[in-house]
C-alpha cells in the first residue's frame, strides 16, 4: 500500500510548479509565498463530502475539478486573481486509479486557471472529504464585497442559471466554470458581488442583507440555457434557476454611472431597492415576494 | 435544528475580531488580508479526523485546541508569526453543547497565540473532520526550511519528548504547545528546522533527507520529562521519545558560529554529519543505526 509520502510524491507533487511568487512550495512544514506590496491577500476555504456534495462512486476527475472550481468561484466573487491552493484530503482507501483521476482533475482545473498547489495533508479516514483553501490577491482596496449595493444599482448575473441543478436531477456531471475573468474585470465597476453556490435567490438575499437593501427581479429576464428551456416547462426551469445550487455564476450590482464601463458577458435581471426583501415581477406581470430557497448545509 | 448560518453566527463569529491586518473577515465570499510589504506569507494545512487523530467522544474543547495548536506548530517550524486561520468543519450532527466546547477550545488557543478566525465552511457529513489552514508571515528571506542543515551543525530540540505518546497510551489528554516564540527567535540562527509531529526519529530524518546530510544522536541527551522517567523504564521512555508522534516540539540545527546567539530553552541532542543516515550513541556507549519509526498516516 502507498504511504502518505508516496501519495504526495506520485500524485500531488506534479501539481507543484516553479513560480516566482512561490518561495517554498510542497515538501516543507509550510509554504512561503510572495505577495506584491500593492496587493492584498484573498483567502477562501470550502469542503466537499462524498454523499453530500457528490454521489458515492462519482468520477474522481470530476470531483476534483468541481472542488477546486467551486473554491475559485469565491475568489472570483471578490474580484481577486487566484494564485495558490492547499488540499486537505481524507481518503477511505488508497486506490492508485482513483488518485490518478483525482489528481488529473485537479491538474486540469489548476492549469486552466493558472494556480499552483503549495501544500496539503492526506489522511486516511472513513469518508471521502476534500477541503481546499484557495489564495489570491486583489489590488489594495479593490476587493468587491457583498455589502456595497445601493438603491438604484442594476443587478446582473454572468451566465445561465439552473443548469447545475438540472444536471443533478439527471445525475449528470456538471463542470462549473468560475467566472474569474469577469470578476476581475469588475474591480472598479461593481458595487457588490457574490457567487451563486446555494441558489440565485438565496445568494442574492445574502447580498441584500449584507448591503441592507432589497431588490426587484424580473423573472422574464432570468437567463436560461437552451438545454433547460427544451427539457423543462418554463416554470420548472425558473424554479431550478432561482433555487438550485452549484451554478457558480456571479451575481453583482452596478451603479448607474458605471454601466457604460461594464465589459463582461452578463444579463440584467433587476434592480436594488431601498425597501428590504426580495420581490419579483412574475411571468404574469404580477409583483410578488420571492420565496427564498437554496441549498441547506444541515437538514432540519 | 441549527442552520449553517446560525452555527457560524453563534459559535464561530465570536472568534472573529477587528484587527488592522484583517480588511474583511468572516461573512463574505472570502477574507481580505493585509501583508506587510517587508514580509512573506507562510501557509500550512492540517486535518484531524475522529477515530484517527483523536478518540470518538473526546472532549470537543480539547480536540479544537489540539487541531489549531498542531497547525500552528508548522508555522513555528518555519520561524513564522501566525496571524489568521480558516476552519473547514464536517459534523455528523449539530449539538449545541459540543459546538460550545469546540468553539471554546478554538478560542482558548486562538487567544493564547493571538490569531483570528477569518473564514471557513461548516458541513454535515458522516464523520467528524477538522481541517485548519493557518496563515502567518516571516520577514523576507527569513523562513527556516528543512533543507539548510550542514555537517558540523548542532541538533537541538525545544522540550521533552514522548509525553504525547505516553498520554495516548494512558488515553489521557495532552495539550500540545506550539513553540512559536522559540521558532521566531531562531530566524537568523537556525540553519534548518522541523516540528516533531510524526515522531522525533521520523521528523529528524525528513530534515536530514531534505538537507542531504546524516546525523549522530546521543540517546543519553534526549530530554525526558519527570513524569515519563517515573512512569516508565528508561528504555520504554526512550522508545516513546524517539518514535511517538504529536509532541509538537521543534527540532532544529545551528551552525557553530551562531551557537552564542541561541536564546531559547532547548537541549543539544546531537550533530549533523556528512554521511547520510541517522545513527545514535546508545546508552551502552555503542553506536548503532537508529531505526526510524513514526506515525503512519496510512496503514500498510
Amino acid at each position: 500500500m502507498l504511504s502518505e509520502f508516496e501519495i504526495i510524491h506520485r500524485f500531488f507533487a506534479p501539481l507543484s510548479a516553479e513560480k516566482p511568487d512561490i518561495l517554498l512550495g510542497i515538501g516543507d512544514d509550510a509554504a512561503v509565498l510572495k505577495i506584491e506590496p500593492t496587493h492584498e491577500l484573498v483567502v477562501s476555504t470550502d469542503t466537499l463530502i462524498e454523499g453530500v456534495h457528490f454521489f458515492k462512486g462519482a468520477d474522481p476527475k470530476h470531483i476534483a475539478y468541481k472542488a477546486l472550481a467551486s473554491n475559485l468561484s469565491d475568489l472570483a466573487a471578490m474580484g481577486a486573481k487566484p494564485h495558490w491552493f492547499t488540499l486537505a484530503l481524507t481518503l477511505p482507501q488508497v486506490e492508485a486509479a482513483w488518485l490518478t483521476g483525482f489528481s488529473q482533475g485537479l491538474k486540469d482545473c489548476a492549469n486552466h486557471f493558472e494556480i499552483v498547489l503549495v501544500g496539503g495533508d492526506t489522511t486516511q479516514g472513513p469518508t471521502l472529504v476534500i477541503s481546499i483553501t484557495v489564495m489570491g490577491t486583489v489590488p489594495q482596496g479593490k476587493a468587491i464585497t457583498r455589502s456595497g449595493a445601493k438603491p438604484g444599482d442594476s443587478i446582473f448575473v454572468t451566465g445561465t442559471l439552473g443548469d447545475a441543478g438540472y444536471a443533478l436531477q439527471c445525475r449528470r456531471e456538471y463542470r462549473p466554470c468560475p467566472r474569474l475573468a469577469a470578476g476581475m474585470s469588475l474591480q472598479t465597476i461593481a458595487s457588490a458581488m457574490i457567487d451563486i453556490s446555494d441558489g440565485f435567490s438565496a445568494d442574492l438575499n445574502h447580498l441584500l442583507e449584507a448591503s441592507h437593501v432589497g431588490a426587484m427581479i424580473e423573472l422574464a429576464r432570468i437567463p436560461l440555457s437552451e438545454r433547460l428551456i427544451q427539457a423543462l416547462s418554463r416554470e420548472e426551469a425558473l424554479a431550478l434557476a432561482l433555487s438550485a445550487g452549484d451554478d457558480y455564476e456571479l451575481c453583482f450590482t452596478v451603479p448607474e454611472k458605471n454601466l457604460p464601463k461594464l465589459d463582461c458577458r452578463c444579463m440584467l435581471v433587476g434592480h436594488i431597492e431601498a425597501k428590504s426583501g426580495l420581490r419579483a415581477v412574475e411571468l404574469d406581470g404580477q409583483i410578488r415576494d420571492l420565496k427564498i430557497q437554496g441549498f441547506k448545509h444541515f437538514d432540519g
